[in-house]
Protein backbone atom coordinates (compact mmCIF):
# COMPACT_ATOMS: atom_id res chain seq x y z
CA UNK A 1 0.00 0.00 0.00
CA UNK A 2 1.40 3.59 -0.78
CA UNK A 3 1.60 5.92 1.89
CA UNK A 4 -0.32 9.01 1.17
CA UNK A 5 1.43 12.53 0.56
CA UNK A 6 -0.71 15.47 2.12
CA UNK A 7 -0.63 17.92 -0.05
CA UNK A 8 -1.48 21.68 1.17
CA UNK A 9 -2.33 23.22 -2.31
CA UNK A 10 -1.06 23.62 -5.80
CA UNK A 11 2.21 26.40 -4.74
CA UNK A 12 2.63 26.79 -8.20
CA UNK A 13 2.18 26.28 -11.52
CA UNK A 14 5.09 27.21 -14.48
CA UNK A 15 5.02 27.98 -18.33
CA UNK A 16 8.16 27.53 -20.03
CA UNK A 17 8.09 30.43 -22.58
CA UNK A 18 11.11 32.17 -24.84
CA UNK A 19 10.92 35.24 -23.87
CA UNK A 20 9.57 36.64 -20.38
CA UNK A 21 9.12 39.87 -21.34
CA UNK A 22 6.88 39.63 -23.98
CA UNK A 23 4.58 36.96 -22.15
CA UNK A 24 4.68 39.29 -19.23
CA UNK A 25 3.27 41.84 -21.34
CA UNK A 26 0.69 39.31 -22.89
CA UNK A 27 -0.69 38.57 -19.36
CA UNK A 28 -0.80 42.03 -18.91
CA UNK A 29 -2.75 42.91 -21.51
CA UNK A 30 -4.99 39.57 -21.95
CA UNK A 31 -5.96 39.54 -17.87
CA UNK A 32 -4.89 43.27 -16.36
CA UNK A 33 -2.65 41.45 -14.25
CA UNK A 34 0.53 43.03 -12.68
CA UNK A 35 3.44 40.69 -11.83
CA UNK A 36 3.13 39.87 -8.17
CA UNK A 37 7.24 39.29 -8.00
CA UNK A 38 9.66 38.40 -10.08
CA UNK A 39 13.27 36.41 -9.39
CA UNK A 40 16.02 34.84 -11.33
CA UNK A 41 17.49 31.63 -10.26
CA UNK A 42 21.20 30.89 -11.62
CA UNK A 43 21.02 26.72 -10.45
CA UNK A 44 18.17 26.48 -12.39
CA UNK A 45 19.45 29.13 -15.24
CA UNK A 46 15.72 30.71 -15.15
CA UNK A 47 14.48 34.14 -15.41
CA UNK A 48 10.45 34.35 -13.48
CA UNK A 49 7.91 36.49 -13.64
CA UNK A 50 4.90 35.40 -11.01
CA UNK A 51 1.24 36.07 -10.70
CA UNK A 52 -0.83 35.18 -7.47
CA UNK A 53 -3.97 33.34 -8.61
CA UNK A 54 -5.43 32.68 -5.07
CA UNK A 55 -2.49 30.69 -3.18
CA UNK A 56 -1.17 29.68 -6.29
CA UNK A 57 1.45 31.52 -7.90
CA UNK A 58 0.65 31.44 -12.06
CA UNK A 59 4.97 31.62 -13.22
CA UNK A 60 5.96 32.63 -16.36
CA UNK A 61 10.03 31.10 -17.13
CA UNK A 62 12.27 31.85 -19.71
CA UNK A 63 16.05 29.66 -19.95
CA UNK A 64 19.02 32.31 -18.79
CA UNK A 65 21.21 31.30 -21.62
CA UNK A 66 19.60 28.40 -24.01
CA UNK A 67 21.60 25.88 -22.27
CA UNK A 68 19.05 24.56 -19.13
CA UNK A 69 16.11 22.43 -18.66
CA UNK A 70 13.33 25.17 -20.19
CA UNK A 71 15.06 25.79 -23.38
CA UNK A 72 15.39 21.84 -23.92
CA UNK A 73 11.27 21.48 -22.78
CA UNK A 74 10.18 24.33 -25.58
CA UNK A 75 13.01 22.47 -28.17
CA UNK A 76 10.70 18.99 -27.27
CA UNK A 77 7.20 20.18 -27.04
CA UNK A 78 7.19 24.21 -27.78
CA UNK A 79 6.00 26.52 -24.67
CA UNK A 80 3.51 25.03 -22.21
CA UNK A 81 3.37 24.58 -18.51
CA UNK A 82 6.09 22.67 -17.82
CA UNK A 83 6.06 22.04 -13.87
CA UNK A 84 3.01 21.61 -10.81
CA UNK A 85 4.41 21.86 -7.76
CA UNK A 86 2.63 20.67 -4.74
CA UNK A 87 3.14 22.74 -1.70
CA UNK A 88 3.98 19.91 1.21
CA UNK A 89 4.65 20.52 5.19
CA UNK A 90 8.05 19.39 4.80
CA UNK A 91 10.14 18.42 1.70
CA UNK A 92 12.68 16.39 3.18
CA UNK A 93 9.73 14.31 4.41
CA UNK A 94 7.81 14.30 1.77
CA UNK A 95 10.81 12.90 -0.39
CA UNK A 96 11.47 10.50 1.59
CA UNK A 97 7.63 9.03 1.57
CA UNK A 98 7.87 9.56 -1.89
CA UNK A 99 11.29 6.97 -2.05
CA UNK A 100 9.46 4.16 -0.21
CA UNK A 101 6.19 4.50 -2.64
CA UNK A 102 9.34 3.50 -5.26
CA UNK A 103 8.70 6.86 -7.15
CA UNK A 104 11.53 7.84 -9.80
CA UNK A 105 13.13 11.07 -8.95
CA UNK A 106 15.24 13.49 -10.14
CA UNK A 107 16.24 14.68 -6.53
CA UNK A 108 17.35 12.23 -3.78
CA UNK A 109 18.03 15.45 -1.58
CA UNK A 110 15.88 18.96 -1.86
CA UNK A 111 17.63 21.35 -3.59
CA UNK A 112 17.49 25.25 -2.21
CA UNK A 113 16.27 28.19 -4.15
CA UNK A 114 18.16 30.65 -2.70
CA UNK A 115 16.13 33.61 -3.80
CA UNK A 116 12.65 32.38 -2.42
CA UNK A 117 14.58 30.71 0.66
CA UNK A 118 12.51 27.43 0.11
CA UNK A 119 13.46 23.59 -0.58
CA UNK A 120 12.12 21.86 -3.26
CA UNK A 121 12.55 18.65 -5.24
CA UNK A 122 11.72 17.15 -8.33
CA UNK A 123 9.93 13.87 -9.54
CA UNK A 124 11.14 12.42 -12.04
CA UNK A 125 9.25 13.14 -15.32
CA UNK A 126 8.39 9.94 -16.68
CA UNK A 127 6.72 9.12 -13.04
CA UNK A 128 3.83 11.64 -14.11
CA UNK A 129 2.89 10.96 -17.73
CA UNK A 130 5.28 13.95 -19.18
CA UNK A 131 4.63 16.44 -16.47
CA UNK A 132 7.54 17.85 -13.68
CA UNK A 133 6.05 17.22 -10.51
CA UNK A 134 8.18 18.98 -7.37
CA UNK A 135 7.05 19.20 -4.30
CA UNK A 136 7.97 22.21 -2.06
CA UNK A 137 7.46 23.55 1.72
CA UNK A 138 7.24 27.18 2.75
CA UNK A 139 5.86 30.32 1.22
CA UNK A 140 6.15 32.80 -1.63
CA UNK B 1 -5.43 50.03 -20.38
CA UNK B 2 -6.51 46.56 -19.84
CA UNK B 3 -9.06 45.90 -17.43
CA UNK B 4 -8.71 43.79 -14.69
CA UNK B 5 -9.67 39.46 -14.30
CA UNK B 6 -10.49 39.40 -11.11
CA UNK B 7 -9.43 35.34 -10.21
CA UNK B 8 -10.26 33.42 -7.40
CA UNK B 9 -8.11 30.63 -7.39
CA UNK B 10 -6.80 27.96 -9.67
CA UNK B 11 -9.82 25.82 -10.35
CA UNK B 12 -8.16 22.89 -12.27
CA UNK B 13 -4.84 21.81 -14.18
CA UNK B 14 -6.00 19.00 -16.61
CA UNK B 15 -2.51 16.56 -17.74
CA UNK B 16 -3.43 14.81 -20.77
CA UNK B 17 -2.79 11.08 -20.68
CA UNK B 18 -2.84 8.38 -23.42
CA UNK B 19 -4.18 5.63 -20.68
CA UNK B 20 -6.32 7.44 -18.02
CA UNK B 21 -6.41 3.88 -16.21
CA UNK B 22 -2.71 3.94 -16.41
CA UNK B 23 -2.22 7.25 -15.40
CA UNK B 24 -4.85 7.19 -12.38
CA UNK B 25 -2.94 3.61 -11.20
CA UNK B 26 0.33 5.80 -11.53
CA UNK B 27 -0.80 8.62 -9.08
CA UNK B 28 -2.10 6.03 -6.55
CA UNK B 29 1.17 4.36 -6.37
CA UNK B 30 3.36 7.72 -6.68
CA UNK B 31 1.41 9.79 -4.03
CA UNK B 32 -1.16 7.37 -2.15
CA UNK B 33 -3.72 9.50 -3.72
CA UNK B 34 -7.46 8.04 -4.34
CA UNK B 35 -9.41 9.81 -6.92
CA UNK B 36 -12.06 11.94 -5.53
CA UNK B 37 -14.22 12.21 -8.65
CA UNK B 38 -14.47 11.01 -12.16
CA UNK B 39 -16.71 11.87 -15.06
CA UNK B 40 -16.70 12.16 -18.79
CA UNK B 41 -17.77 14.89 -20.79
CA UNK B 42 -19.43 13.60 -24.88
CA UNK B 43 -18.77 16.99 -25.94
CA UNK B 44 -15.14 17.40 -25.51
CA UNK B 45 -14.76 13.59 -25.70
CA UNK B 46 -12.69 12.86 -22.59
CA UNK B 47 -13.03 10.66 -19.75
CA UNK B 48 -12.03 12.50 -16.63
CA UNK B 49 -10.16 11.39 -12.78
CA UNK B 50 -9.69 14.38 -10.60
CA UNK B 51 -7.91 14.60 -7.49
CA UNK B 52 -8.56 17.34 -4.71
CA UNK B 53 -5.25 19.81 -3.87
CA UNK B 54 -6.61 22.26 -1.59
CA UNK B 55 -8.84 24.36 -3.92
CA UNK B 56 -7.59 23.19 -7.06
CA UNK B 57 -8.47 19.72 -9.15
CA UNK B 58 -5.72 17.74 -10.52
CA UNK B 59 -7.11 16.40 -13.35
CA UNK B 60 -5.63 13.94 -15.42
CA UNK B 61 -7.63 12.65 -19.39
CA UNK B 62 -8.11 10.71 -21.70
CA UNK B 63 -9.18 10.87 -25.31
CA UNK B 64 -12.51 9.35 -25.90
CA UNK B 65 -11.76 7.49 -29.35
CA UNK B 66 -8.90 9.54 -30.81
CA UNK B 67 -10.32 12.28 -32.42
CA UNK B 68 -11.03 14.64 -30.09
CA UNK B 69 -8.20 17.85 -29.03
CA UNK B 70 -6.53 15.42 -26.08
CA UNK B 71 -5.35 13.43 -28.75
CA UNK B 72 -3.89 16.53 -30.98
CA UNK B 73 -2.48 17.56 -28.14
CA UNK B 74 -0.69 14.56 -27.16
CA UNK B 75 0.49 13.84 -31.29
CA UNK B 76 1.55 17.68 -31.02
CA UNK B 77 3.04 17.91 -27.30
CA UNK B 78 3.85 14.60 -25.99
CA UNK B 79 1.86 13.76 -22.53
CA UNK B 80 1.39 17.05 -20.53
CA UNK B 81 -0.38 19.32 -18.97
CA UNK B 82 -3.33 21.01 -21.58
CA UNK B 83 -5.09 23.21 -19.27
CA UNK B 84 -4.88 25.36 -16.74
CA UNK B 85 -8.62 27.02 -15.63
CA UNK B 86 -9.11 29.97 -13.63
CA UNK B 87 -11.93 29.90 -11.37
CA UNK B 88 -14.17 33.80 -11.90
CA UNK B 89 -17.10 34.34 -10.28
CA UNK B 90 -18.81 34.51 -13.48
CA UNK B 91 -17.88 33.13 -16.94
CA UNK B 92 -20.38 35.56 -19.36
CA UNK B 93 -19.07 38.91 -17.81
CA UNK B 94 -15.30 37.33 -17.61
CA UNK B 95 -15.41 36.53 -21.74
CA UNK B 96 -16.93 39.69 -22.28
CA UNK B 97 -14.11 41.65 -20.31
CA UNK B 98 -11.78 39.20 -21.74
CA UNK B 99 -13.11 40.61 -25.55
CA UNK B 100 -12.93 44.26 -24.50
CA UNK B 101 -8.80 43.26 -23.90
CA UNK B 102 -8.60 42.07 -26.97
CA UNK B 103 -7.65 38.61 -26.21
CA UNK B 104 -8.02 35.77 -28.92
CA UNK B 105 -11.08 33.31 -27.50
CA UNK B 106 -11.83 30.11 -28.79
CA UNK B 107 -14.91 30.86 -27.36
CA UNK B 108 -17.40 33.78 -27.95
CA UNK B 109 -20.15 31.83 -25.63
CA UNK B 110 -19.52 30.05 -22.41
CA UNK B 111 -19.57 26.02 -23.14
CA UNK B 112 -21.63 23.91 -20.55
CA UNK B 113 -19.88 20.73 -18.91
CA UNK B 114 -23.49 19.01 -18.40
CA UNK B 115 -22.15 16.42 -15.70
CA UNK B 116 -20.51 19.47 -13.78
CA UNK B 117 -23.09 21.73 -14.48
CA UNK B 118 -20.94 24.54 -14.97
CA UNK B 119 -20.03 26.88 -17.45
CA UNK B 120 -16.46 27.18 -18.90
CA UNK B 121 -15.13 29.37 -21.99
CA UNK B 122 -11.44 28.60 -23.62
CA UNK B 123 -9.27 31.19 -24.78
CA UNK B 124 -6.81 30.63 -27.86
CA UNK B 125 -3.87 28.72 -27.00
CA UNK B 126 -1.77 31.59 -28.85
CA UNK B 127 -2.77 34.25 -26.75
CA UNK B 128 -1.18 32.54 -23.61
CA UNK B 129 1.97 30.78 -24.72
CA UNK B 130 0.50 27.35 -26.60
CA UNK B 131 -1.22 26.87 -22.90
CA UNK B 132 -5.07 26.52 -23.22
CA UNK B 133 -6.43 28.97 -20.65
CA UNK B 134 -9.60 28.65 -18.98
CA UNK B 135 -12.05 30.60 -17.25
CA UNK B 136 -14.84 28.61 -15.42
CA UNK B 137 -17.19 29.61 -12.54
CA UNK B 138 -18.90 27.18 -9.86
CA UNK B 139 -17.43 24.01 -7.78
CA UNK B 140 -16.54 20.88 -8.31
Amino acid sequence: MPEKLKPNYIDHISIAVKDIREAEEDFRLTFGWEADGRYSDNDEKINVVYFMIGQTALEIMEDMDGTGEVAKFIDKHGEGIMVFSINVDNTIDSLELLKRNGARLLDQKPRFAKELKRHFAFLHPKQCHGVLAEVIDGKY
